[in-house]
């Protein structure tokens, strides 16, 4: 196989992951089929099984297709104060979140396909979640490795309610852009000084 | 109309709900038709149409009864002390959501009828916020009325967020308890002492 062929065989994945991205945005996950991707990207069905297989394949590269996407919008931010990064890298989420409900269904929402902590879609997923874990990190005085991660999580449940309920619309403030801005500031006073998370290890 | 007849015509709707309730544990908030109901309860689907009129009749009925259920689970709390309270509450919340995911998903998901803000089932559901509020308020120092409602929508998408998570089966700590409880920890220390809201009326 030639370089120029490995080229524009990448390029037609890429060009069918497009289409299915397509799909994705207008139909959500339940129109993700062999057969709708094919249609939207104008060839027959068996080049899209040739790639993707089945509905799972292609739901499992839609969503790391995304979950890279959410980490650009995360990790965009180079702040100086480690406090304003994490707010920008939360606003990034929010926005990714707002501006791509389908995609951000697709990656957390029921049936995710990160439920399989083994597969390689949960690798990338992790990366994210590390991502955050790390911008908690750098912001404070919270002691090393398990708690970052417990921060991580509630940090990421909080922020994941937020914007779910606000992609549903039935949030019960006038202003969501101010409410967010409110719960990052809890989030942040809460991690930096007030916030002891016991060794669950040391627990009975 | 005796009150016998009034009596035994509310039964038969509670029966027809009852069963509604049925489906949409058993088949989620899509299965839930009228159709699906009378075959569910034994009756002739004109008689589910009769009371109900159509899905979305149904779905307004399950999510009243799903948010008064929630009410519950929420308010059951006696505790003398008000950060008690408040973690029995959200507990009581997780709590439902985890038994009843169907229900959950109708009252919070996507499609959730509280989006018609003017709606009865909306004013039901607004109730229930507002008992999370009124136990935010009983906790602590935050100036009345308009921070509370900031307070209590906070609260409720950092909990809606986690337990979502949990429901979906993505978390990415050990123990999902031990997460929610630190989570708890970490909203009252940020509610009670660090987090003044500014108000919006004065942001420019």
């Amino acid at each position: 196989m030639t370089p120029r062929r490995r080229t524009a065989s990448h390029q037609v994945s890429a060009a069918l992951l497009t289409a299915a991205e397509t799909v994705l945005d207008r139909d959500g996950t339940d129109g993700v089929t062999v057969r709708a991707v094919a249609h939207e990207a104008a060839v027959s069905p068996m080049s899209v099984y040739h790639r993707f297989v089945n509905k799972e394949g292609l739901v499992v590269a839609l969503a790391t297709r995304a979950l890279e996407e959410l980490a650009t919008a995360i990790g965009a931010a180079d702040d100086a104060d480690s406090a304003e990064r994490f707010r920008a890298a939360c606003r990034g989420y929010r926005e990714f979140a707002l501006r791509h409900p389908a995609r951000y269904s697709l990656i957390f929402g029921v049936g995710s396909p990160l439920r399989d902590q083994s597969s390689a879609v949960a690798v990338t997923g992790r990366a994210v979640f590390d991502t955050l874990a790390t911008l908690i990190d750098q912001m404070g005085s919270l002691p090393p490795q398990s708690d970052s991660v417990e921060a991580a999580q509630i940090v990421w449940g909080a922020i994941h309610g937020a914007v779910t309920i606000e992609q549903v619309g039935i949030g019960q403030t006038p202003d969501a852009d101010a409410t967010f801005e409110n719960l990052l500031t809890l989030l942040i006073g809460g991690l930096r000084d007030r916030w002891a998370v016991p060794d669950p290890r040391q627990q009975d």
